[in-house]
């Protein structure tokens, strides 16, 4: 395998911090013993800041995907409804594990692009009777969506005494997301996105609220067991062999993210976000979600008209170096990716804008050349 | 954190090569582009060696715990018998899958210690009407015991048209497990034992028979849907975000493999353990299980009247730098359980038992020193 390094613009996984590699390197300790221990509780103490939380928090081996189907299996009894918004792949996806765990998902349709409202959501909890969570993803990475209005669907949640699951996968970490403040119950996130950690890992925060919930449910999963995950958490270890060398790079990523602060962290999100859709502007491309929408983590572009989409990241990714991402689902041909995570700075924003206008250019398309890059530039230094 | 580097004779983690350790710092890439697909089929390559199939195998982003829950989930419908013997914990806790997941288990029980005969497998699979499926953990874990009627119990299951799943997590590479040979229909391993590779991945197996039976499972889980698995397959890329960093490692770990070649690989664990339990007879100390069970990975002891066996630890893993771990479950206290795999050799068998010796004398108890590691020393050079 070539081994040419490449800047990873992915909306996930996203670059890492050398130093968070490098600690993938440590001696292997026993996981049943002081030293594991010690880690257990740097990661716990780092994910407990950057969730902003005082409500447990655990580290599953797993993706994302893994960890979001752990949370809704762990709160489901036959027949349970939960309300779910969807609008794009992965709240198809809660609706989906919603059923397949024997719940009723109550499906609050929203257009692609688009993001539920807080009232869409009181409206739904409303009309059905008897619903017992709201589970929302907070930014949608197949739309690059985010919904803005997840404070008050929090409120809603806490006046009907709901279980508010929410996937914060691609933006914990990267946006504002006060977990107690907000009232979320059960919060996911993967390693491999705002975190700018290797993937293979996915935490959660889980609320008294959803514990009282989970003694109920009847049939627990076993690997994904969040009662069991507890249990072994007063010994600081984990039910079943973690990936030690992930939890090695954890430790060292929530140093990096606490060593530069959540709120510098957010607006250097912000900001690289702003130049990005900046540039977009100057080079007369449309994001693909809606204004109020869009997101400061995973930027959707839509793929101009004429142009295959294909081409032009192949030619970002060869001859420009930097690596972006197309669509999901139906919306595969449609849109660009943009990761704007992690380590992301004016840098790496300067660069792919660079790389996104020469790869048009050489397609044919008619942008004006560096008048992306200049607006971007501009950004970081007004 | 303290990072002295000791010797890890767990049963798992285990000793990892430096060169499987550094290939987790590899450069990021896209896990949907073609440098994932060049790893993953070599990693396929690698693990179809290991595992001496033509089957389908694949890569979980799990504990082996994980996977065997996989196997055990995607082939159960309500009420299915699946016939399991119990003789340790890591059996039991197939029992607990199977009821977990609707079905009826049907227990072959057998002591601790011991191990299930294929005599008493057909017992069961006869005695019992319309059996599905038969669980089988090849080596327990808990017990430091290996079922060597396993081909026979391949047998049956082929004659009754059953399909056998084995748990070869603490075993697959390190003992012989013709997986194609011997009928084993799923066959689930972890990435930390025998390969010698970090924690954090667990590899699967499936025959063409399994996959027939799957494809009528009602409700397969989501993150461990082994269908959905094979279809993202033929693209060379996982349904949800792969560790990659631990498959750089397992690629690497599988290179590793065949470079030695399974047959030097097994001869190489049998003569390490077959030393170990030399010099324990010179010890005057006794194996925990049987003595025709006696397992050549995972060496179990029984802790010597009188003697405290958190202390004997202690004092191995302080003073002499050796990790070894003691039981699970209602033998915790006791036994100790070796590691005899991965890189095990001459060096790392006699640093372990001279740190037992040494650990045992501090402690008072009557060891002749020198004793155990000059038996172990003869076996290597006889």
């Amino acid at each position: 395998m070539k081994e040419e390094r490449r800047l990873i613009m992915l909306p996930g996984p996203t670059n890492i911090p050398d130093r968070v590699t490098r600690a993938m390197t440590k001696p292997l300790i026993s996981h049943r013993g002081p030293e594991f221990a010690a880690l257990y509780d740097s990661i716990t103490e780092g994910l407990k800041y950057t969730y902003q939380t005082k409500q447990d928090v655990f580290v599953l081996t797993s993706s994302g995907t893994g960890a979001v189907e752990c949370s809704i299996s762990n709160i489901l009894n036959p027949g349970d409804k939960v309300v779910v918004p969807v609008f794009g792949l992965f709240s198809e996806r809660i609706k989906e594990k919603v059923t397949l765990h024997g719940g009723q998902a109550v499906e609050v349709p929203v257009a692609w692009g688009d993001v539920p409202t807080a009232e869409q959501i009181a409206e739904a909890v409303e009309k059905e009777k008897g619903v017992k969570a709201i589970a929302v993803v907070y930014n949608e990475t197949s739309t690059g969506a985010t919904v803005r209005d997840l404070q008050k669907i929090g409120e809603i949640a806490k006046e009907n005494d709901l279980i508010l699951v929410v996937d914060a996968i691609s933006i914990l970490g990267g946006d504002h997301l006060p977990v107690d403040d907000w009232g979320v119950d059960i919060c996911v996130t993967g390693s491999q996105k705002c975190l700018a950690c290797p993937p293979g890992l996915a935490t959660i925060s889980v609320s008294e609220k959803a514990w009282e919930t989970m003694r109920k449910t009847r049939a627990r999963p076993y690997y994904f067991d969040l009662v069991r995950i507890r249990e072994h958490h007063s010994r600081k270890e984990t039910p079943f062999t973690p990936a030690l060398h992930l939890y090695y790079a954890l430790d060292e990523a929530l140093k990096v993210i606490k060593e530069e602060g959540l709120e510098n962290r957010f607006k250097r999100h912000a900001t690289c976000a702003k130049a990005f859709y900046t540039a977009l502007e100057a080079m007369r491309l449309k994001p693909y979600p809606k204004k109020e929408a869009r997101s400061n983590t995973v930027i959707a572009i839509n793929v101009p008209a004429g142009v295959d989409g294909a081409k032009v990241m192949e030619a970002m990714k060869e001859r420009y170096k930097v690596v972006i991402a197309g669509g999901l689902g139906k919306i595969t041909k449609l849109i660009f990716r943009v990761g704007c995570m992690g380590t992301v700075s004016e840098a790496e924003i300067l660069t792919t804008v660079n790389a996104f206008e020469n790869a048009l250019a050489d397609l044919k398309y008619p942008v004006k050349i560096g008048a992306g890059v200049e607006a971007a530039r501009r950004v970081f230094h007004s």
